[in-house]
C-alpha cells in the first residue's frame, strides 16, 4: 500500500478495512479523535460510538516532526523501527507490550490497545504515587527483551539479523549521538538557550573536561556496541501503568545497541523525580521509596536475566562444554556487573543532559520557582557527575544509592 | 547476469565481453590455467598468447567449499564481501590493493591484478627474507583502512550504511567465532584430531579455565565491536610482496568488526614464524628483525593512526569545540592503548587456535620432526597464553616484545 497521511476524516474509512479492528469493535460505528501530544507522531482515539469502553489508539508517522511543522524533515521511517521493535517485544514479554491491532510499515501506522486506565509513570511518580508491580514488571521487561535479543540467547546467524532489521535506525540514533552524548554539554544552539545564559553550573559543565571525556568513552560504547536489542528511550513517559499492569511504549529509538542504555534510561529518570522531591516536596517516605525501586529493579533484573542464562545452553557466545560450571558461573558474575557499571553511566549521561539540553524532563525544568528549579538542577549534576565518573568502579547496587542519598 | 559456475573453458569467453580486460590485453587470444591451490574458491591465470607478461588472476566462488567439493555447502555470498572489501580498500590504499579489472556480485567473481613478481609473506618470512618496506606499507594499510572506515572519521549514518554492506557476512563471521575462538580450545571434531590425541599440552590448554574464560571476552568483544571495517583475515598468506611493494589480498572475511583484530592476527603470525625459527633454524639474526618488525609496524601504527585522527575536525564521535585540545589528546593516546591491548588479546587466540584447531600454519604444523613440532607448539601456546592472559594490562610495545622473548 502507498503511503499517504491519515487526518481526523479519513483515520476511520482507513480501520474500516483492517479486519482484526473491525472484529474488535464488532460494529463500524465509529468516530475519531486527535488527541496527539505527541512531538513527533499525529495520534488519533477512535472508538465505538455504541460502546464507549471500545476504544483503539491510531498513531501515524508523518515526514516531519509533527510539533513543529513540515519545516522540520524527519524520516517517517522511524514508525518501521517502532512497529519492528513493539512487535518482537510483544512476542518475548506480550503482557507488558500493549496489544497490537494493526500495523503497516508502508502506511508507517501503528494500531494498538488503548490504555484508558493507566497513566504515565513521570506523572505518577511527580504526584507521589506509588505502583506495588512496577519493579517486578519492569525488571522482567529488561531481563526477557535484553537476553533474547543477545549473543547469549540468539545464534550467531540470527543475532546478526536482528542487527540488520534495526540498524537503519539512523536518524533516531543520531538524535541521541548529539542530544544525550553531545550537544547538552557545550555551547549550541539546540540548548535552553535562557537557562544556560549567565548560568554558572552551565559555564562548569562545559568546561569539565574530564566529565566529558568520560562521556565521550560512553557514547563511544553507544555507537558500537551491538549488545542486544534496545528500547532506546525507556524514559518514565514511555512507561503506562496502574497497580496491576505496566505497559512499555514508544520504541521508535530502538537499536541494536548496549545492555546497560535502557536500564540506565530508567534509573535516570526515577533519579530526576527523587531530586524533584528532594527539592520541591521534601516527602522523605516517597524518596525512601524512589530509592528502594531502583534497588529491586536492579536486583531483579540481575537475578532474572542470570536465570535466563542458566537455563540456555547454546548461544552464539557459549556452547556446551566449552567451559566446566564454576568458570560459567564466575564468568557470568562478571558480565553482569560489566552491565551494571555501564548502566549507571549512561543514567550519568541521560540525567545531566536534561538540564540544559533540548529535551528537559518535567520534574526539573518544569518547577517554577526560579531558585529551586537551579538547586534541583545542580543537585541533577552532582549526581550525574558522579555516575560518570565512577560507574567503571561501581561493584554493588549500594553505591549507587549511596551516590544517591549522599549528593546532599 | 545470472550466475553460472565457469570453468577452464568458459572463462575466457567470459571474459570477452569485459571491456575493462580486453583493453589491458589488448588483444583476445587468451589462455587459462587453473592454479588454485585456495581452499574456498576458483582461481584461474589468464594470460596473452602474445605477450606472456600480459596476465589477470580470475576468482570464482562456487556454493561450496572447494577443497572438500560440493557436500560441503558454503555460500558463495562470501564473495560479495570479498569484492566489497577490496573496492572499499582499493579507494582506502590503493598501493597496497591489486587492481580491479572486473567485479561482479552475481557472478562472484574477481577479476585482478596478478602478482606474479611477489611472494606469500609467510613463505618469504619462513625462508628468512627480510622485506625492508613490509612495516611501512602494512602499518599504512591498518592505519588508513581501520581509520577511514570507523567513528572517528565517518559521519553517523555513512557508518551504520558501511555496517550494513557487510553486516550478512554471516558465514564466515561464524567461522571465525567457531574456529577462532572456541572449537580450538575443547574437544571437538574439527580439530587436528591426530595431534590433540594423547597430547598432554591439548589437555592443559583444554583444561585450562582461567584462559578460556578470556577468551570468551575476546570472542563477545569479536561478536559486538562494531569499531571499523576489518579484513578479518589478516594472516601472513594474506599478504604478497616484494622489496618494493605489499599488496593485502582475500578479505572474504571482511566485516565492521573491532580495531584489534587485524593487528593481531598479523602479530600472531610474525610470532608464529619467529617460534618455527627458534625451534628449527634458531637464526637469532632473523628473530631479531621479527621482533623489529612487530615493534615497527606496532610504532608505525600509533603514529599514522593518530595523525589521521589529529586531522579529522568533524565525526560521528567528535565534533569542533567539544573538548580542549590537551583533553583531546589524553583521550586519544588512551584510546590506541586500548586497541593496543585488544590486539595482543586477539593475537593470542589467533596463535593458540592454530596448534590444536581445523587450519593450522605451515610454520608450526608443517615441522616434520615430532619432537620439534611439539616444542615449537609448546611456545606458541605459553606465548599466547600470556597474550591472553596479561592483555588488559599491556602498557607499551616494549611489554610484548618481552612477552616474546622472555618465554624460551
Amino acid at each position: 500500500m502507498e503511503y499517504r497521511e491519515l487526518d481526523i476524516n479519513s483515520v476511520v474509512p482507513y480501520l474500516k478495512s483492517v479486519d482484526k479492528v473491525m472484529d474488535y469493535f464488532g460494529s463500524d460505528d465509529l468516530k475519531a479523535d486527535e488527541i496527539g501530544d505527541g512531538n513527533l507522531n499525529y495520534v488519533y482515539l477512535v472508538s465505538s460510538m455504541h460502546d464507549e469502553k471500545k476504544a483503539l489508539i491510531v498513531k501515524q508517522a508523518v515526514p516531519y516532526l509533527r510539533c513543529v511543522g513540515e519545516e522540520f524533515a524527519l524520516g517517517r521511517e522511524r514508525m518501521t523501527y517502532e512497529i519492528r521493535a513493539l512487535s518482537k517485544f510483544k512476542n518475548i514479554v506480550p503482557e507488558l507490550v500493549p496489544e497490537l491491532y494493526h500495523v503497516s510499515e508502508d502506511m508507517s501506522i501503528v494500531v494498538m490497545q488503548y490504555l484508558g486506565k493507566h497513566i504515565i509513570l513521570r506523572g505518577g511518580l511527580t504526584d507521589a504515587k506509588r505502583y506495588p508491580k512496577f519493579s517486578e514488571h519492569i525488571s522482567t521487561y529488561l531481563a526477557q527483551t535484553l537476553f533474547k535479543t543477545s549473543s547469549l540467547f540468539l545464534d550467531s546467524t540470527a543475532k546478526r539479523k536482528l542487527i540488520d532489521e534495526f540498524n537503519s535506525n539512523t536518524e533516531l540514533c543520531k538524535l541521541t549521538e548529539d542530544f544525550v552524548f553531545t550537544f547538552a554539554y557545550m555551547q549550541n544552539e539546540t540548548n535552553d538557550a535562557q537557562n544556560v545564559k549567565d548560568n554558572p553550573q552551565a559555564q562548569k559543565l562545559f568546561g569539565d573536561m574530564k566529565f566529558k571525556e568520560k562521556v565521550l568513552d560512553l557514547k563511544y560504547k553507544f555507537m558500537t556496541s551491538t549488545d542486544a536489542l534496545i528500547h532506546g528511550d525507556l524514559h518514565t513517559g514511555s512507561i503506562m501503568l496502574n497497580e496491576n499492569e505496566t505497559f512499555v511504549i514508544d520504541p521508535e529509538f530502538a537499536f541494536v545497541g548496549p545492555f546497560g542504555f535502557d536500564i540506565g534510561a530508567l534509573v535516570a529518570n526515577i533519579v530526576n523525580n527523587y531530586v524533584h522531591h528532594t527539592i520541591v516536596t521534601k516527602d522523605e517516605g516517597f524518596k525512601e521509596y524512589l530509592l528502594e525501586t531502583i534497588k529491586e529493579i536492579l536486583e531483579l533484573f540481575e537475578s532474572k536475566f542470570l536465570k535466563l542464562w542458566e537455563a540456555q545452553k547454546d548461544s552464539a557466545l557459549l556452547i556446551e562444554g566449552y567451559i566446566d560450571d564454576k568458570t560459567a558461573k564466575h564468568y557470568k558474575k562478571k558480565f553482569l556487573k560489566r552491565i551494571l557499571q555501564e548502566s549507571v553511566g549512561f543514567a550519568g549521561c541521560k540525567m545531566a543532559r536534561r538540564v540544559f539540553g533540548v529535551a528537559g524532563v518535567a520534574e526539573i525544568r518544569g518547577i517554577e520557582d526560579k531558585k529551586m528549579r537551579r538547586e534541583a538542577e545542580e543537585l541533577v549534576l552532582k549526581i550525574a557527575r558522579e555516575f560518570v565518573m565512577k560507574y567503571n568502579n561501581i561493584n554493588s547496587n549500594d553505591e549507587i544509592l549511596e551516590i544517591i542519598k549522599s549528593a546532599r
